[in-house]
Order: C-alpha cells, then structure tokens, then sequence
C-alpha cells in the first residue's frame, strides 16, 4: 500500500484526484499506476483501471487471477466491476468512499459478479484518507 | 442501432463476443467500436469502455453529456459506471442481459449512480440477440 500512496502523491502533483493503485503478483509489483482522468481527458483512467489494463498486457492475459491489487481508495462501480472481470485474487484498499465507493457501498458489485475477490479495507486509511482530504480542501 | 449491430458483425467475425456500441452527439456519429477483450487481452475492452473513450479523446473532455450511447447488449456493471461517470445523456441497448448485466439486473448501477441517464432497453432486441445465441452455439 505504500507503492499505491507514492502514486496517489504523484497524482497529488499532477492536480488529479490523489489516488493509487498497484497491482502484485506474488511478490513482485509489476505495475503501478495513478489516477489520470483529468490529464487524460478520459473517463474510465482511475488508477485501478490504468493498472488492471497494463497487468493484463504485461502478462498477455485478461485473467490475472495470481494477481492483487491494492488501491488508495474504495474502487467506484466501475473498477469494482473491472476487478471481478479480472479474476483479481485479492483486493486492498485504503480509504472508504461513501459516495463513491462501489465495494462496500452504493451498487455494492462484488454481491452480483461472477467472480468475488477476497477484500480487505481500511488498509492505511487514515495515510490514503488524508492525502484525499487535502485535495479537496485546497479546492474548496 | 444498426451501425452498433454492424460493429457486433465485425466482433463476431474476430471470435469476439459479438457486442457493438456506437457514440452519437445529435446527429453525428462520433465513434463505432466493438469487443475487443480476447484480441487485446484486456478485460476493460468492452465495446462501450472502447466508444466511450474514443468519444472523449474526439472531443477532448471526460464530460459526454450531449452524446448518446448505443449498444447492442445490456451493459455490464463496468460499462454502466463508466457510462454513468462520463455523463452520457441517453443509453439506448439491444439484448437483455440477465445473467451479466448491470442495469436492469445484478449490480442495477444507475440506482446508485450520480448521473443516471435515459435508458431504453431492447431496441433490435431480435436481431442484437440472434446474433451472440449463433455465437455461443457455435462454441458449446
């Protein structure tokens, strides 16, 4: 999770939303990624998604299901979706979203994909938590 | 939804799952894309994750709130956040999916959602449906 707030804090610098992601397979890290909506003008470029896609490329596979990704922030509805699509083994992530979150609230995915996860929040929050509350502050 | 059945044809003829989305602002069609996900080992290449982000880097914005989606087959939980984060105004799809789609089944993420667009559901219900039932018969 540390490897996932160094991206969230590059994100930070770039003016995106701070959050990060990475993705392990056993022991070796093999991407990392943050979130690039904004510098991007793309919709889907959360950090999960950036990763999940270059895991998948590095690997030449669309099941990464020796995989683990640990993310910043409760995946959306989206990356939780994606996630499931990607036979991801475990997921970790740091801060709960309330209003965004698609895992432990809102459309709450994993209840209705094919493919469940092992998951664990709250990894790091108040580190993953902060970064994010910073942003906005500075925004508001 | 004929342009989005065309590109579910061209899906179907790479060993695809035969899905096609196309992107409309008004009248003018911005982009046609279909499932990629077996070609490109990417488990994000949905025909509609493909549109929508052809779509945004057309118009140089994550914000697609004047254009209008087209897709021949339900979207799935990830497709339907996506959808919904780039603010897509109205979502037109073909076949009902009950066992791995995310707006009228599982997930039901537009009840969750920020931005919930219009959705109309079973347009060239037929034809959208034939055509992935031919596909998978082939295969079983």
């Amino acid at each position: 999770m540390f490897s996932a707030l160094d991206q969230a804090k590059k994100a930070y610098l770039h003016d995106e939303v701070p959050v990060g992601a990475v993705v392990m397979k056993g022991d070796t890290l093999l991407v990392s990624s943050y979130n690039l909506v904004k510098t991007t003008s793309d919709p889907t470029a959360h950090a999960e998604m950036l990763a999940l896609r270059a895991a998948s490329q590095i690997l030449g596979t669309s099941y990464l299901d020796e995989c683990d990704l640990y993310v910043t922030l409760e995946p959306c509805a989206m990356c939780a979706a994606a996630i499931a699509l990607a036979r991801i083994r475990r997921l970790y992530f740091g801060a709960y979203d309330p209003k965004g979150g698609g895992v432990d609230h809102g459309a709450q995915v994993f209840k209705h994909s094919l493919h469940k996860p092992t998951v664990v929040g709250g990894v790091c929050e108040t580190e993953c938590s902060n970064l994010l509350i910073d942003f906005f502050k500075l925004r508001r």
